[in-house]
């Protein structure tokens, strides 16, 4: 099955549907098995201690996971996220960016269910376990 | 049983703390059963379409129910949360702060449960409902 | 808003579709804000220790909040469980039914989202909170 | 890293300390990255339309992590389920057993996390998808 949106295709999308955090999250890859989404870690994610704070680690998953819904069914503006569950299991290592390895679980008529690993990059060990449901509209298939 | 913090102290560790959220969050009320928090929504929360981020409400859980085992067991800075489950239900109203009505479950040795109920500041329908773990350091009692 | 389906009529939808656990649980009561959902504990579903078992505190969340879905918009028995989270906070107490007190969150189109906090009877301290969503058919409103 | 507890070692615990599902479940493999369990369907799983329930599917992936567990750390008798977290993504497939491919996320001092998918056997797309953590009394390493 070839993707509906490749990793250029997706990254355009970033920054043109997500101005926000557009300079802070990229696609490393995109495949039919995997999507691979890194958070660029800057003073803004840091809690007291040097610790990405929760918040940014959910907001990689779930742009993470999104993005790859979309390399298999295109741009759909309206998805929205409806659960989320996520496993915070290690603290971070300090100066380094957080890579979410995303892959999709289901695809359905209405729900879209998929699930990220975060680690640190270059570590073995993961730092958080996400996994999301998405609400998507009806459409043309 | 008296609270061990009250909510002004609450919003006073929230300011020296919190650095990054405390111009954002701030603790409404706490008495034995619920803390509120409220969230000054601005432009930062925002997605297109005027909705909330999932990232700010779960950002707004996350400090709520903190703040609300602070104000049972008094300062522990080293708690972390472990794990988070959060269900959006509905879309929040443009123009309208929201609040997290937040109450503890559990309040154990190591490990401390808690919940929220996320409103758009009076509207009856919760936005969002959010549970959360968190890992609490050995502390005297 | 009168329920559309009663405590009455909602134990005899629970002998009638359920019969695997008919026997072992029963709606104590129900109206707008709360349907509270009783297991009669017994040999089977205890674990070594006497505890209840994790598979039958879920089984009873699951049916207790499906019936609160159905004492709102009547019998819709293709509804199915897409999500559900459940946090284990105590020991249920030896000897015990387990209550379940479940409210409905949202009621949408697609969509249903509720919780449940349960607890042995007579005690204060809630054994296990869960929260759950279903799909549910298409139907005439 | 060798296990502590083998493919053997774990059934002969599971027949021993898990009676009532002990002829229902077994172990199919094991290795460091990931532990297979199987659910012998019958008749006492299935709901109306040959559907395997909720519950049964909660109590595999519950049984089987929780080995995972310890085939690395050996038998833990006290280690207790803290939190669960499920998504049922498709229907099983009728008369198929069902197997969880488990794996463990982290293995600390007092937490462990772990998450499983299962599906029908011999088929592709995962029935659900399940994450647990477990609290795990003090022990020697």
């Amino acid at each position: 099955m070839a993707l509906a949106m490749g990793c250029a295709e997706l990254n355009a999308f970033l920054r043109r549907a997500f101005l926000q955090i557009a300079d802070q999250v990229r696609v490393d890859s995109a495949d039919e098995g995997q999507l691979v989404a890194r958070l660029a870690v800057d003073d803004q994610h840091l809690r007291p201690g040097g610790t990405v704070s929760g918040p940014a680690m959910f907001a990689l998953a779930d742009v993470g996971i999104y993005l790859a819904i979309l390399s298999r069914i295109g741009e759909v503006p309206l998805a929205v996220t409806t659960n989320a569950s996520i496993d915070f299991m290690r603290k971070p290592e300090a100066g380094r960016d957080l890579l979410a390895e995303c892959r999709i679980l289901k695809l359905g008529r209405v729900l879209a269910v998929g699930d990220a690993l975060i680690r640190s990059d270059g570590m073995r060990d993961p730092v958080a376990r996400c996994s999301m449901t998405y609400s998507i509209p009806p459409r043309d298939r």
